[in-house]
């Protein structure tokens, strides 16, 4: 499990979400509330949006708490949109290719959760990626895999219907609904530059936490946890929806699951 | 606050006791029981001996958990003396460095606990260090600063009196006995290939944790938490003595200090 | 391109091959003679077998001669039988998954060499592994994959085999004999513990440099370039063979590739 | 040796200067070619201001052609003024800490060049530090040391003094003048987020070199060899004089040195 946050609004340094809170990001990733362990060390990244470029990515390896660097880039880059990640790995080596988010075209990703079957379905779903998207691969996880899979089918022109697709593929595929020893949980975050679309799903009704919240100047922010309940006000973002945050504002569209969900 | 395990005896792979038992060095470090965090990730090092040679060093920034080198090394390195180390530092950039153990000639050495006005009084300590030793210095922690003042004061010779030596140093420079916000905290485990030699101590009677057990085989084995309580029969090392395992056993010699000390 | 070392025969340290000769390893890494790039600084890696077990494995993503920890683990491990590999990466990211040597069960693997399209033909060739080796893949580069396609075609049982059945596959599915705009070249170097296996091989008879030298205990050294002039005669691998180095001595088996190669 | 590079003017991407052009500062890491060595792999950093804010400080111990967060910073980050360094460096390991540039209080320093006999003298020229730049040391390396020196002398107030003053220290304690086997050789480039200085110097009169150009749109590079001999005329600063590089203009300011300089 990992714990992420992501801004859409008036420029500002990307420290007014990742380091200056009192809950920032980076405290999550030492002291998370809401997730199953509270330290989020493997590795960090982020993905930013700026005067028509990007993303920009910078990920690493090590725990954000001890990346000097992480602290430096936070206070000077200024941006109107950016997500940013701390994972929390239970298998598997470490490496810069496996930290969030990920990037492709315009579009960046970033996924908390788990396919616990995935080493069981991968290839299978591999071979159901496009050549070009197949090649764009560049680790092992299923959370780049899904990223994959939502391009491919059509996240770029209908951000719900490719959610609803891809759900509906690891239905097919994984363990969901018949008797995984974990649930499949997927809570995502994802852009393409101009706006922010989240969502929150899971095979047992427990997808893991997601937070929204207004800031003083019009702009919205994401969190797996609360930043700072004192001057903000933060409302638990609903699953089984499509949640859109834009320069025009928030909205919310019903994802539709055929799914037999455990309790 | 970090934690640490050593081991003297018939040669054993390393992971013995970083990577095996239940509770071992690699567990502590995402779960310790007696630390003030349960998260020692900022880096690790292991120092080793084997027939003649050493001490290697192999230290790395990275969590322990994440270091995919650090499992292989452990299984294939059999060592019949080493030392281990996992770091939670509270301050400063994680630099290999910085890592624990330190070496010098035949001499490894680490440390667990703190020197709280260190920035106060680092330049009068360093100003006592020979030139070799001045020169010998490569970061900016309190704890190789402690090595080097040991070997100043003779550690080569008579590791009982360096301890009571550099001891009264810091009682005379820092804030030990007059008021520190923390107590100044030494539990240390050192080494010139031979023997083992450790000594807990601190400023208000709560010495860092450290344990002995005798294995099997009949070589013995250090660690900040008992490795595996159901094997082994573990006993608290006392502080205010300095314990040295060799091959020939162990001994135990009390350590004079002359310190008003809080309760 | 690469450069790379193995040594099989009574257990040394490692620096007696990767850091002590005139020419060693590390040198190569800096200045390597007989290769397009003078400097080999985009990782490295080594294993190595002891006792039965084995293969251990220590690869990083900095130049080998900067990099602390490899000057102590080459001085202190001794070792039978080992592979060591210093990488030159032309395209991609650096990471540890992508340093050679490459490991799978009791098997080891370098390679040093390229095949020039290998982003067109990757998939193809990854759909002809068996599942164990599909989801064994943990990087992208082509050696590895090249690896896995020995191990599919036999390689634990017939090396000989296995090398003629791969290049085939290379023949069918790559540039290889229809006007590449490089080479395809296999310097390929691996283990089993027991033997080492080598071979060069090239689609236009410029295959990467091999050097092979007995050493005056008795024991052999295959090296990209010879390591040391003065103490040891060097001989080059004649291409298309695979020589194999065993405590026996060392045979030599011509490989037959139907092929029309290039001047 | 290094190689470095510098801008100022109107706000652009980093990578106008250090991925962009020919022999961009990039290209100068793998292939310089009036360094010492073709190579500078060993570690690379830079520094930034923007908008009132800075110095931004990004530093890491891989050669900057393998850093795939360099590229991506490098391309989104827009500055008016920014230092950039690719290190090679002959002894020692590499750790971020001794990485240039520098950075203190509003300060950046990056240096290419040498003091031969550093580790003779070094305790003797830190023990001239303040108390407050003393406990700023983080590293160990030569370079830091004259950036804290040329602190304690005045930089903040009048850079020329601060440099005449600075290399006097090193005429009266270092081999300087009195039959090093090699050269004391200072070229540094420094910043205040104002103004960028510059100085080259050397007590045999080779002096690392550095040239200077003005942009089309009317800003200024600094850069170890010539980025773009096609689109920039650059002309080679000369040894003994602080250059200073203000949105003003440039202006020369001689050095006078008290110097018996070797041929």
């Amino acid at each position: 499990m990992c714990r992420l946050a992501a801004y859409l609004g008036p420029a500002v340094p990307i420290a007014h979400v990742v380091v200056d809170p009192a809950h920032s990001l980076l405290e999550q990733s030492q002291h998370a509330n809401e997730a199953k362990l509270a330290v989020q060390g493997d590795g960090f990244g982020f993905a930013w949006y700026a005067e028509g470029a990007g993303p920009g990515l910078y990920r690493d390896v090590l725990p954000a708490w001890s990346d000097g660097n992480l602290l430096s880039l936070c206070k000077m880059i200024r941006s109107p949109l950016f997500l940013a990640h701390v994972r929390a790995s239970t298998t598997g080596e470490t490496t810069r290719l496996n930290c969030h988010p990920f990037a492709h075209r315009r579009w960046s990703f970033m996924h908390n959760g788990q396919v616990p079957d995935i080493d069981r379905i991968r290839r299978a779903l591999e071979a159901l990626l496009p050549d070009d998207l197949y090649l764009a691969r560049r680790g092992t996880t299923d959370s780049e895999l899904i990223f994959l899979l939502l391009l491919a089918h059509g996240l770029e022109d209908n951000p719900a219907e490719a959610v609803q697709s891809v759900v509906a593929l690891l239905q097919e595929h994984s363990c969901y609904g018949q008797g995984c020893d974990e649930a499949v949980r997927l809570t995502c975050v994802m852009s393409d530059g101009d706006a922010i679309y989240a969502f929150r799903h899971s095979s047992d009704a427990r997808a893991p936490s997601l937070y929204a919240a207004e800031t003083r100047e019009g702009g919205w922010v994401l969190a797996s946890e609360p930043l700072d309940s004192k001057t903000l006000t933060w409302a638990a973002i609903e699953p089984d929806a499509l949640v859109t945050l834009s320069h025009g504002g928030v909205s919310r569209v019903p994802l539709a699951f055929d799914v037999a969900r455990a309790a």
